[in-house]
């Protein structure tokens, strides 16, 4: 059986990389893709990997009935629009952060007045390797941050093996790749000011941080740094548990976690270039790459994490949810492989 | 059916990209990868996109039986070992320079020296776009030199049309990736001293030019630049046809020629950020772009195209040979898309 | 002694770069930079290299008197200013295309409609290698564009020695950083669409070809590509002279011209890792590289040149050609060295 | 008068600031620059930059004698030629990690047995925010190593004020470019590879860890990650005060310390977007770039800091320490500024 889809939003880089997606996998069939900016425009106009897609953006304002809609809009957006989403398709899955956080108090600690708050406890939070039990039959999905979702997926182990506990210093320094200021772009993103750039972008209060505390149970401290690439989102985690740990303590809670998952890896250590979880190792792919390392004069756990932030971070997880949403394999349309070699990523 | 196959030289770059392509090509079965320097380790060690193949690198002294060998070793191998690759392989398709020209006397022109000139005659240059009636049921194959591929594509509706006659001035100005120097590099290849540099690195002299010379019978002015990016080969030619040209004329001789290519596709004008071809639109596809425009003043001709050069340029264009030598549906295992937005590329 | 300087737009890209230039400069005190968008800012605002400079912006309705006014505004600014420009400063050096062409006839040919074309005669085109004569007391001055400048540089022993005398044909391909764009930008110069690039900007009809043409005698085929760095235009000229030539007859053509040139080096062959010019090697500096090569079999001369666009492209040509036109020793200012390594560049 | 000075590894990186610093610093006249591997060749054929300077390289076995010899080779090489530099030299500026360290101890905690021991008490680590009162007069300095001084240089204002108390965690996670690793470079650094990294590569135990517990007196945290610059580290410190700080706390800390510091500068918030320190924006200049930002809900401060690592990082700090110690100006031929736009950077 072949699902329809649309994706509203379709010409900023995130619908892009759905769009990518859909149209390679085997299950679905996207039927419209819009774009307020672009419409009447063909894919290709925005997307120049899709030139063979023939799909032209149409208006966002006539949506197509379809069994899954992908909302790829500026945050804001989707709660405005959420009853014509949900008329148009029998499953919705927003890519923004307004359907994330699970409660009015907590979304009006990080933003700014939700309007339709009574959904935050409906909606179920994309991540498969934290909800996957939530996810089947669900018809409202809001897919994960990008530096939240690669600092969960970075973490996960340790907190279910409570190497974590919540009483513990956890600093998450995030680098990240320029797609994540999205197509547009102001000063700070053109090219001459935004190449070769360390750049503390977020030094404190960066919004990502809600879900990994939602998610986790941590109180972290997040700074985020842009960096120069393009695709891409690092997490370098460092923590200091309560009880000292070993190296095969950690080796145990990330294999014992994540061996079953589809799309995560541990890197830590070994031989060659890539001996640590790097974004360019999946640049592309929506696999996760996790790994660690232990300084043991202070007894600090370093736990590294990259993916790419339009697959895993965004586009891919939104798919992966919604084929585990549908009932399909959650694998489809999402067996591809990154690159090497690959630049930014 | 499923054909079983063989990389040689696997650890390299190119070896790579071809391990990444048969791995997900529903026809191919990869049994053997080989790598001297690398033998026993994982594929993932030296290409870390494939972390998750399994399978390890083994010496290339002991070739399995293979329906298929492909060859990415460095130039001067495939020509001492073909006899060893015949013997393990029904086809042999190889990426190196060594079989790529068609007789001694060119070959000793550009290179030095073939110790199998007799097979110079027998192989067949990949290229489908150039020799597809030739392809099937070849059994030895050799992949077209990048920068040569790029210049091809971009040239031959002028060459077939009789737009270009070979008496004309035709400047090719190529630009391509540091992919193209192979795994390993020396001080030139290094991060410092090659990022961000325009190089000339082949101000004249390039071998590639001998394919060009021999396929399209043109004789051009051939120079090639090191630019930042790692995927990519990007061709530039400036042509004074003898008689004067249109717009129209030009669009009906790219149309013509290429409307029934599954892998090109004509990128000339029109709006938006990618309105010729470039190497970032097709980068992580087998696609090739070529474009054009034409300088009413002095009845110049520019001609653009633009590949993948581990993709197209080498990799995918053997692979899409393979597909075509063994009957297989031409596109399988290359219908994949590039991304956007990716950096270098 | 001293003179006074003020820089009108010194909020851009070249603005920046004069305030950097004239800083340092033991001739000059700036007293004025002016800034629509950022007035009462100060200059380490807009350029952080600038941090330490005491200055802030001022608005540009209120010029104060100074010996010499550098324009830095975009084109079309200049030229209804320049009444106002010329009662604040004894001398005015015009960054913009304003003045560079030297009738109103050549000015409609490239761009639209000139609103002082009785000045066009009375500028002087800055670039010191081809005016040094001219510049002395020249109280409106115009600095080159600058691909022109590189084109003009590479190619000017070559049209004085007459190797080139304008029937030949000639292919200008030049290759830009975004540092060209100005600041601002839009959506094709942002970081994730304008990293990794080779892209045929301007295939034809570039409006710099007008200065090569005026000052040069030359017809070209002209075309710009942007590449993946910051600073930096370098111009391969690829060219086929009537009369065979000899790689000692270019040796003592770009010898016997630039041999006392204080900002020009030639860089032709040799060993190590930068053997031809290369933006990198000049960035930062007032420097231009010029180098050849050449392609016996077909005759044909590549004549290579190098510059970074922001110095000896705009901000350096033009304080060099102050310096000049004050009688100042013309290198005052510009001693300044590039950087090894250094990236894009 | 004019101090005559010799650079030992001139052909490195190190070695290559070294020399455009001296060619162009109006108290020191190069007499010598050695390199093993390109004995004979000109400054210019490593540096291209350095093209005009009118010197070769000689033998390292023949030292000229000279006020100040700077020493730009690779760990190791300076302790064993230590008697041979001090024999040429009054002064001898050290750039590698052989003479940082102040026992021998603390050196073999953190490296493989010292060769001259006794000489560790004795040299002066260079760093003048850190040690200017021990600088005149001092004939054996250690400049620093460029995470280690990001490091100091962004904590010293807490440690003095005793906000750092020696009793925190303290969590340094640095960035740097591609120029730390040298010339030459290995598969790891070959541009395919080293482009758009965001790589762990000292997970824990980085060897500058050792100079910030010797001159902070702090027991840190180090993380370094290698991104995808040439020239740049910067030093992102999270740490948690035991008593609550204020942002005016911080001003003041940092204002206080460094008001008189002629090469530090103190960026925190304001407008634009350059709002904290970056590696851009002192690229080629000496200064360092410090700033904060607290984050109130978890006492945590965040304390940046950026350095070019070539100058700040090394060679700057070389001759700033080498003006100070022969009793001159101390910011002489040092009062270069960086760029605007710069790349990687």
């Amino acid at each position: 059986m072949t699902y329809t889809a649309s994706v509203v939003g379709g010409s900023g880089f995130t619908g892009g990389e759905l769009l990518r997606l859909l149209a390679g996998h085997p299950e679905f069939e996207v039927v419209q893709a819009t774009s307020r900016s672009k419409t009447n425009k063909t894919v290709g106009h925005a997307h120049p990997n899709l030139r063979n897609l023939d799909l032209r953006f149409s208006s966002p304002e006539e949506l197509e009935s379809v069994d899954v809609l992908f909302a790829a809009t500026p945050h804001g957006i989707s709660m405005e629009s959420i009853d014509r989403f949900r008329d148009a398709a029998d499953t919705v899955v927003d890519l923004s952060a307004d359907f994330r956080l699970s409660s009015e108090s907590r979304y009006d600690e990080w933003y700014d007045g939700h309007e339709r708050p009574e959904l935050l406890a409906e909606s179920v939070y994309a991540l498969p390797e934290l909800n996957r039990e939530q996810l089947p039959g669900a018809d409202l999905i809001a897919a994960g941050g990008c530096n939240a979702t690669a600092t969960i997926v970075g973490l996960l182990p340790l907190v279910e093996e409570e190497i974590l506990t919540g009483d513990e210093q956890v600093v998450v320094d995030v680098k990240v790749g320029s797609s994540e200021g999205g197509a547009g772009g102001g000063e700070a993103s053109s090219h001459p000011e935004r190449s070769g750039v360390v750049r503390p972008y977020a030094p404190t209060g960066h919004r990502h941080e809600a879900e990994i505390e939602e998610f986790l149970g941590l109180d972290v401290s997040f700074t985020v740094h842009a960096v120069d690439m393009i695709r891409g989102a690092s997490a370098t985690c460092h923590l200091f548990p309560g009880e000292p740990v070993s190296k095969s303590d950690l080796w145990q809670a990330y294999r014992g976690r994540y061996a079953d998952e589809p799309f995560v890896d541990i890197v830590a250590g070994g031989g060659g270039v890539y001996r640590y979880p790097e974004p360019k190792s999946v640049a592309g792919s929506n696999r996760a790459e996790v790994g660690f390392e232990l300084d043991a004069s202070n007894k600090r756990v370093v736990a590294f994490s990259a993916i790419d932030n339009m697959m895993k971070g965004s586009a891919g997880q939104a798919v992966h949810a919604a084929n585990i949403a549908l009932g399909l394999e959650e694998t489809k349309g999402l067996e591809l492989t990154g690159f090497h070699p690959v630049g930014a990523p």
